[in-house]
């Protein structure tokens, strides 16, 4: 086994390395020098700039692994990739993109008698050392041949991986694990804003979040993390009030529309990044001045440095 | 350390265990004979049915731990507990009181000397074997006095407890922690939902459950118990689709309206279970006939198990 990594970044980077300590040896591309220089010294890695050199570099039928951000670097690299691999290749893409984009996807590859995985990869920087979670979608035959991967990747050879089904059941999986964790996080955030906001307590955040990681309902993962991250309180005061979401959350949330499924929870943590985001702020604005219009409520001050005043947590009753 | 507990249902009578395990000698109430009947081969553990007996029992200066529903359980104890115990003794209440009213009632029983403590725990029925989490409320004094019994009752003995501050902070923290775990259920409760809904896919929901648990950013306590529950799918064709909801949610969400701080999915995972309840039922009939009334669209008959044929997933586009 030996596979060929597109990707050398954040995700891609900690994989090669958690691939080539399980012995299967990576030929990575990367067009970024350092790259090259940052995985020089590693056993079982080599670093080409060369796309035609990188495949030339493969024992056939080869194994390419993608691992670059959805939508325009995915395409020109399954475009590129579909020009250039040869019948029994197989093309793993293991970044975030959409399913249906995936099966397009496969489909086109499947037209040369070139194989496609979508596999969905969880654990972030942290994979390295604990291993990823993976969801892997296409041919059952592919995902045999390609399950030595999985199993290094994974937290252990038996476990953290699962065949989910036809070419996009894996990035569907991925997706869906993406809209849980939203829902997820934005519930532990509810949660210790209001032991903030009730001063007269005294809640002392940080060791109820260390306490809440042993022995309660509600531990997980994401607890651990957060958990770190109150350690230090004051770290809330230096980052901005600004939640990103990055394409898996709106997929999640158009995709319960589309079926008609009521996810409720994961819609309102979307919809709170969005507001977060400073997208509430145009209906926010409207609503102060029909307010002010019908019953002559004063206005808020324009200056945004004032928000944070006006929407202080209040004492309870 | 010798304790009274107060009630040995589902959480005391596994907590009487774990104490009697860790050497803590418990003399146990309850007015159910089978109670005492249960544990009468368990070494350290007494059961009486007379009160006085309880607190005849117990060496002075007293500590009676208290689990029986919050309300008015709760309340008739800590009324009789008032007049019977003398200065010194301290009563811990571990149920799901809200924190308001263990505010009050550290009041009425300082007033008389008495110490109190509101102990959130968690754990469920896990918890003899597990440990439980502990939030607790109340005078510093009382909670270092009271602190091998939480030690003991832990998962380990450094960890798993918090003093969160004075009387009511230990049942606020854990009335926002089963707010939080409304959020936590609902979440994953939407995805597994969407998995199971793209029928095209053949989605494995049991073997992704099962996989999730390990590598992946969502894998939580709660995601092993649903996969645990997922090993047997049928299992969902077996039971209502009605969720029950106990009381901590809905404070969690009140909590929020009254403190000003958005909490949208805690509150909208308790409108879920609301919806669930079939709260939902007299708006939809109200909508179906205005729809009727507007626009001719056709009237859902009124057989209720019609509806799961109207609700049935639809295949994506």
């Amino acid at each position: 086994m030996q596979i060929g990594l597109i990707g050398l970044g954040r995700m891609g980077g900690n994989m090669a390395r958690r691939l080539a300590r399980h012995e299967i040896p990576v030929a990575g591309f990367s067009l970024d020098r350092a790259d090259a220089a940052a995985f020089a010294a590693e056993p079982r890695i080599e670093v080409h700039d060369q796309l035609d050199d990188l495949i030339a570099s493969l024992p056939t039928p080869r194994i390419i692994w993608l691992m670059v951000p959805a939508g325009a670097a995915t395409e020109a690299n399954i475009t590129a990739l579909a020009g250039k691999l040869a019948k029994g290749d197989l093309v793993i893409d293991g970044g975030n993109a959409f399913y249906r984009d995936s099966q397009r996807r496969a489909a086109l590859l499947g037209g040369r008698g070139i194989g496609f995985l979508d596999a969905g990869v969880s654990g972030g920087v942290w994979g390295l050392e604990e291993g990823y979670g993976l969801m892997v979608g296409g041919a059952r035959a592919d995902f045999e041949r390609a399950l030595p991967l999985f199993r290094a990747l994974a937290p252990a050879p038996d476990r953290g991986w699962v065949y989910c089904g036809p070419a996009g059941a894996g990035h569907y999986a991925k997706m869906v694990h993406n809209g849980i964790e939203y829902g997820l996080m934005q519930a532990y955030a509810e949660g210790f804003a209001l032991l903030a906001a009730r001063k007269d307590l005294e809640l002392p955040i940080g060791p109820i979040a260390e306490a809440w990681r042993h022995g309660t309902v509600i531990r997980s993962w994401l607890l651990d993390l957060t958990a770190g991250v109150l350690r230090d309180p004051a770290m809330l005061d230096r980052v901005g009030a600004r939640i990103a979401d990055s394409g898996e959350g709106r997929w999640t949330a158009r995709e319960a529309i589309d079926l008609g499924i009521p996810a409720p929870v994961i819609s309102a943590a979307l919809m709170a990044r969005f507001a977060s985001q400073g997208a509430d702020d145009f209906g926010a604005r409207l609503l102060a001045l029909v307010r002010n219009a019908f019953g002559g409520h004063p206005l808020p001050p324009a200056d945004d440095a004032a928000r944070g005043a006006l929407k202080a947590p209040q004492p309870g009753p």
